[in-house]
């Protein structure tokens, strides 16, 4: 594996960052996933809109070599020999010495590589288990930072009680799951909490929020609550990994029928014919 | 300057990490800063105590070198030949391709080092000015965790403003300031937010609360308001860099006379003799 360090391809055992790197000693640095189908970039300017966005936020200086960041991820992608898999990005503010606020002087760091990644089949065809926990995460999860052990801890939770995705509930709110967004299906009516600082606004979800209207569903972008969401017909999950992914246990209850629910499987299939669209034959 | 890595010494050049690090993907690990007086290091049981109940909090596995990480340490010291300043000590979950759940195998990363830094007296004897901003961080705040963008964000607001520190208020309450301990006193009673999960159990902190014992101050470790703040006769921030440091002014409004108050230079003038009685001389 070769990795993009700033402007440079080098490889992975010369990938080596200082310790005094800001996203070391402080998590001060953002990421964006993209996905790779069939050697093409998934949804890469919107990616690339957020990461734009995130470094905005956080007054991060976008580094030299984000003109030629497109140029570079395909060099990246194209040595790697990867078809089918990610590509991980992630910026930081740079090296300087250890103060709280932001240093007078520090070039970003940037690093950058492929990695190999089959779709996951087996969870997007048969669903997924959850579980809920409370989300202690802070208040500007809408940027995509380096701070991430909230979601690291609501995960490791879920794995540890054999499930695969943590739902997180602030107050008695459903925000969002610790490495994907949350939608729930009741009647015609499909749930999503709103766009503001308690969610991230994932990719995956624009993308299904646009498919919808090839449905007979209603989007309904509104906080709801954890009971609320145990009595949903459907729900589902949606990341740049997982796609559109049901879950058919929560807190070991049954959604509906503990099966993927008909709109989630057509949601699916809008996705699927998506990327037919998009993947010259 | 020479830098600890795991269980060796290694140049500064050399103290580089892996870019798949958990520290630098996910602020994945913990942290201490220990002060050094005259060589010594100051409270150096109550921070490792600290260092031993964060890596507990988030699980993770102390590394190999923890047993001689004290002779480690004082290797660094005699190395660097600092007198007065302080140690930094780092520990990370480790190097592990990505996932958010832990790693079923990583070995820990320890990187510490020593830097000079005389007492900012200055800043001890007239005071600073602070700023108030809303508390966005995580609800594990008393884990000295390395996710801090939420203190790095407050400080570099309050540098912003021409103030020295930024008091957090969550709600209505004042919990602590984005690198050290909130005080206040009002008559005989000096108030503190209680350590929970909302703050971090500053090691100076707890000195503070000892040396309270010497004064006619009563300790009220309690909620309070940023309305009851700004109507105190003294505040003080505590940390392991500005011991105990008088806040003259908040949001550009005098605190009491606007000058540091007789009871924050009465714990001052404990403080010091603590020193005096700790250094030999």
């Amino acid at each position: 594996m070769n990795i993009l360090l700033n402007d440079e391809i080098v490889s992975r055992e010369n990938a080596m960052v200082d310790i005094e790197d800001r996203g070391y000693q402080f998590g001060d640095g953002i990421y964006e996933m993209i996905r790779i189908y069939d050697g093409l970039l998934f949804e890469w300017e919107a990616h690339l809109e957020r990461l734009v966005r995130s470094a905005k936020e956080l007054m991060i200086p976008l580094p030299k070599g984000m003109e030629v960041l497109q140029k570079n991820i395909h060099l990246l992608m194209k040595e790697s020999g990867v078809l089918n898999g990610s590509v991980y990005i992630q910026i930081t503010r740079g090296v300087s010495p250890r103060t709280h606020h932001f240093p007078e002087i520090a070039d970003p760091v940037l690093t950058a590589y492929v990695r190999e990644m089959e779709r996951p089949l087996e969870q997007i065809r048969n669903g997924i288990k959850a579980i809920t926990t409370e989300d202690i995460r802070w208040l500007r999860v809408d940027i995509k930072s380096l701070n991430l052990l909230g979601n690291v801890l609501a995960k490791q939770k879920a794995v540890e009680q054999g499930a695969s995705e943590a739902i997180l509930v602030r107050g008695d709110i459903v925000t969002e799951a610790s490495s994907s967004n949350v939608f729930a299906i009741r009647g015609q009516e499909c749930f999503t909490h709103p766009t503001n600082q308690f969610i991230l606004n994932g990719i995956t979800r624009q993308v299904v929020v646009r498919l919808l209207e090839s449905t007979n569903l209603t989007l309904v972008e509104t906080p709801f609550t954890k009971e609320a969401l145990m009595e949903m017909d459907e729900v589902f999950i949606t990341n740049t990994g997982l796609e559109v992914c049901p879950v058919i246990e929560i807190d070991e209850q049954l959604i509906g029928d503990g099966i993927p629910g008909y709109y989630t499987t057509q949601l699916q299939k809008a996705f699927e014919a998506l990327l037919l669209e998009l993947i010259p034959q």
